[in-house]
């Protein structure tokens, strides 16, 4: 059972480029789509400073982030195996950027023309808590142990 | 043009059951997955009181709301249509809940079980606003006059 849902996990990493913010808007938290990517641990977003969320995040950097099983790839929409976070969005450090990049390429490679575009900067998610649901009623906690350990 | 993007955002409707929920959590907006039905322009979500949005949405009822397409269906995961609410959840009614429900369950069959559980709630969000991106650079914020003329 153990190795059943870390495999699980790991599955639902190796399947998916996307993700879904929720950032702090004037009144209402609001959730948006975020393609990612893993570098040592850390999850990598490359955001558009035009976009409402780079504006939410300028105030309020707390957000939270899931990353879902894409629907046809289960009977039931309410088993689906998903991943949540909240954490703090930083700026990667400019010594540190060049590497972050690259990473986040491999996973996302139509990226590329988004890097010279003035207004997007790259984030890396300083992780709190990590939620993990592997189906209806399967749900677990994670530490970032026990996360660093398997991405 | 004006046809593509309603014909894009229904297309979107008719091939999805689930979204992502953001709700304000005790320091941080967080992300969570909600299967969801449209009856009469609300969204219908159908959500256990033993989950987290649940009793975040006890404390703060305003949320939003995405629905995107699965990542298979594009080529790029930076070119996803995807539609997204912000609003105020509401508890359905009771006079008005047997119409709600079998609004959701002709969208999500296999959640009949769960209307028998005591912890679930079926609610329906009060929209406003609504925010359609039809891919890289194609966004538009929908009136909710628009919306209901579309579903």
């Amino acid at each position: 059972m153990e190795a059943d849902w870390q495999q699980g996990l790991t599955s639902l990493l190796a399947h998916t480029h996307i993700g879904f913010l929720a950032t702090q808007g004037q009144q209402t938290p609001e959730t948006s789509m975020a393609p990612y990517a893993i570098f040592q641990g850390d999850i990598i977003l490359h955001l558009s400073g035009l976009a409402k969320h780079s504006k939410n995040i300028e105030k309020n950097a707390h957000v939270g982030f899931m990353i879902c099983t894409p629907e046809h790839a289960s009977s039931s929409a309410l088993a689906l195996a998903r991943l949540s976070f909240t954490g703090i969005l930083q700026v990667v450090p400019e010594q540190e950027k060049h590497a972050y990049q690259q990473a986040y390429l491999a996973s996302i490679p139509d990226a590329a023309p988004l890097f010279s575009f003035p207004d997007f900067t790259l984030y890396r998610l300083n992780i709190d808590t990590i939620f993990w649901v592997g189906g209806f009623g399967q749900a677990r906690t994670l530490t970032k142990q026990t996360w660093d350990s398997l991405c």
